[in-house]
Parts: C-alpha cells; structure tokens; sequence
C-alpha cells in the first residue's frame, strides 16, 4: 500500500471500518475516503460498492449513520465512501457556500479555469478511485455498483449512465435527479460549467437516460414524501422517471410516505438498496 | 402531552425517532431525551427499553450511531435515551472535565453540597423518567428493561440491581463494572458522594450484585477486547462476573475480539442486545 494512508480502523459486524487518506492527481490534493472491508476478504477478493454523499458531508457520515456495514457483511461487499470535493485548494471563496466549493464538489469535472485545476470529482470517482482500491484492497475488478444521496444519488445515476458496462447496479436515495433545472443544479453547473447550459446536460441523469445505451440498469430510487428538499423541486425523480419510459433502463421510483432526506431515512431503506447491488454483483 | 415539549420527529424504519425536552423536577434544570416509537404504537401500549450513554454523550449518540430502531420497530420495543447528567446548572466546574460534571452524571443521587441539589441522575432514570414516558407515550406500564453503554452500562446495572422487578432484563456494552476501584469511578463518587468509600458502595455494581434480591437477572456483557479502556482497568468485567458466580444472578460476559469502545462496537452487538431484553419483554 504505498500511495493510501491510513487514518484509522474499527472492527465492525466482523469486519473492518476504515479511513484512508491519500494524495490524489486528479484534484490535487489530500483525500480521504471510508472504506468497509467485510471478513470475506480475508479469504477471497470481493465486489465494491461506491458510495457518493450528499452536499456539506465527508466520508464520515456514511461510515458512522448509515447502518451500512451489517449488510454489506452479510453480502460480503466492499463499500468505499469518498469525500465530496477537494479541500483546502486556496481557491477564492470555495468556502463561502454549503452549496458550492468544499462539500459540493457534484461528482463532476469542471471547465471554468478557476475550478477545473482541482474539481475533477468525476473522473476522480470512475477513474482514479477505482484504480487504487483495486491496486491496493482485496476488490474483485471490474466487478462494482454505485449509488449515493441527494447529490450523491445524482453522482451515482450520471457515473453509470456515462459508463455503460461499468457498474453492474446504480441505486440512490432522493437524487437531484434534473440538476439543469433545480436551483442546486443551475448554481453549481454554472459555477463549475460555465453558462453554455448545453454543456450542463453531460451531468444530467434525466438527460443522459435518454441515450445512455450498453446492458440495462436496474436502477432503484426511494424518494421520501416529507422531505423538504423534494418540496422545494430540487430533486425532481418524476423527470426520470418519465424520461426512463422509452430508454432501455428500467427505474423503480418508491415514494416514501412521511420520510424526509436525512440519514434516518437512508438507514431505513439501505437494507434494500445492498441486497439490489448484491444481486447483481454476487452471480 | 403538557409537560414534554416535542424538538424534533423523523420518520425511521416505520415509526417514529423523536426527541422531547421537558422539565425535570429531580434535576431542577431542561433535559432532553430520544424516543424511539415503533408502528406497533399507533395501535397498542408497548414495552420501554431505557438506555443510558456513555461519559461525554447527550441524548443525541444512540439516536444517531446505535441503530437500534431497526430491532425495536422488529420487536415492537420503545427506546428512551436520557442525556448524560443535569446541563447548564451554573455549579462552578461543572465543565471543567469531560469525565465530572455535564456529560457524567454517573447516574449516581450526589450527596455532597455543591452537587446534590442538580445530580440526581438516580432518581431521574428510575422515577421521574419512566412516569414521564408512562403518562405521555403509549407505554405498558410497569414492563421495562434497561442497557447502557460504559457509564451508562455501569448506569444501567446499578438500575436493575439495585430495584428488584423493576427492569424485566439488563444488558450492557464495556461497562464500568467497579467503579468504587477504577479511576473514572473513584473520580467521580469522591465528588459527587464524599470520602468515604462505604457510601460508594451503593452504586457499585460488583457491590450490589453480591446482596441483590428479587428475581435472577439474565445479565448481558459485551466486552471489546481491544478497548483501550479495559486494558487501562477502567471496566473490570471479570470483577463483576467473578462476583456473580454465588449470586441468584446469570452474568453472560462475551469478551470481543478486536472491538474497540466505539459506537461502531455497540452497533454489531446491538441486534443481540434488544432481542434478549425483546424476550423477556415480550412474554
């Protein structure tokens, strides 16, 4: 292991929870992720399963909320959590927002000359993460799903609807699912994109469905009723929904009743959300 | 409810995590608690878990890192998870250190001056708490169990062993099993309850198991045993176990290879926990 670094590590469900540190080319600078490496591979390499967060968080809200690890355990996965964005860059004003800059790095790469040096989230999570996990962790390669929250969720559908045949599975928890036009979305697209919203599509799940081609994904998305986010038309899963019809992917939206957009709610469903990927990852 | 004061709901495996501040008679100041309500609520009474936390812990650290709502929603349990001591009573050094004073009340009645109007975490946990969750959440009454973690698993024995029927079970992670001979306890019962060492006694789990009437308790201990604070001789299990043995009492000690003290440890072993404290309440 010599390009990780690590920070700490827990016993957990048999397992072990860790932190690792590491410099990445990508984004040129120090960065962490969570990694959960259940006993199975102690024995024999396992499948990975990628999880992007949400805005404002690290790689320690899904380590320490998201009751992940005991079924991940049970299937026998991998699960790596990165952090959002770069930090600490000395960019002007990159933390002057909870919803730009540090913790809101939108898991895409930017254009903009005073972002794209470093924020190349994208590329860091379908190419440079993946290559050291399975450089330096017992993975199977070539064998990984993906899926995440808010934010992350949308990360999670634009990394396997931009790479068919890469992830065996995609799943989200109450996804920007339109970002071109959700205020979260236009804030960040143009930041980090420029105004060209033609550009902005790329990164977009209900744009990319449409033409996304290789095998058909069995993508799961649980959207909770009382989540204020989805009130305030941020995420919009029916826009996917819609345009999913005519693609060759298929999406099970699941409405919620009562559950809002924390981690409360995340735990709640994650049982189902591993036992998807799992399906797919384990044959 | 006239007398709790809702703070927050979220909706979480089909019920309901909720947190409630209220006045405390005993402690004299605002306290908060977590409440875990299962659906089996919204149609019938149902039994109470009580759990007590650790040095350092509000209300907040179960609720978030434990996972245990997914066993009680299973089993049809209420949880209730007090704060740590009395906050913002205005005692000179009450905030001095993270192991006296707010954050570790030690679940202890104070005897000396300067603590004994406010620390009276004792009374609070065993009367004034359980009657507050009976008068105002659908609880069977007098059908209660009680766990805890480290002080709270210390908290939590005292409880059971000291109130013969009360609590149906008990069950703790790395408690502090003798305190009156490790140096958290000896810290805390010199300030609270004075030097001399025989009124100390009385909350001292090793002590009490020894005389403990009522009927036999069938006594949960996990232990990690890579627990920096059992090597530095502040849980002493094999005290407590050791004491058990002539008892009327079944103390079952599992020693955890690898765990640590975290929330991480608790919440591998919490499935255990509230599936013996579910039969003995679900009779």
């Amino acid at each position: 292991m010599a390009c990780v670094t690590e920070v700490s590590k827990t016993k957990m469900f048999g397992g072990w929870q860790k932190v690792f540190s590491h410099q990445s080319k990508e984004l040129k600078c120090s960065m962490n992720f969570g990694i959960y490496l259940p006993s199975k591979t102690e024995a024999s390499k396992c499948p990975v399963v990628y999880w992007l967060s949400g805005l404002t968080c690290t790689e320690q809200n899904f380590v320490t909320k998201a009751g992940a690890q005991k079924y991940a355990a049970e299937h026998g996965l991998i699960i790596v959590a990165p952090d959002t964005s770069p930090r600490g860059c000395n960019i002007e004003g990159e933390d002057d927002s909870y919803d730009f800059g540090s913790g809101a790095g939108f898991y895409i790469d930017a254009t903009e000359d005073k972002w794209k040096k470093n924020y190349r989230m994208y590329t860091y999570v379908t190419v440079e993460l993946p290559a050291l996990i399975e450089e330096n962790f017992p993975a199977q390669p070539d064998n990984c799903s993906i899926f995440g929250h808010s934010m992350g969720g949308h990360g999670a559908l634009v990394c396997a609807l931009k790479n068919p045949g890469k992830y065996r599975s995609v799943s989200a928890f109450s996804p920007i699912c339109n970002p071109c036009d959700c205020p979260w979305g236009r804030k960040a697209f143009t930041g980090y994109l420029g105004s060209n919203e033609a550009d902005w599509k790329k990164y977009d799940a209900t744009e990319l469905i449409k033409s996304s081609d290789g095998p058909p994904l069995d993508i799961l998305i649980d959207q909770g009723k009382a989540d204020n986010f989805y009130e305030q038309k941020q995420l919009l899963p029916e826009r996917l929904l819609e345009a999913s019809v005519p693609s060759r992917h298929q999406v099970a939206l699941r409405m919620q009743e009562d559950y809002d957009h924390s981690y409360f709610f995340i735990a709640t469903f994650m049982e189902d959300h591993i036992a998807l990927h799992a399906k797919h990852l384990n044959t």
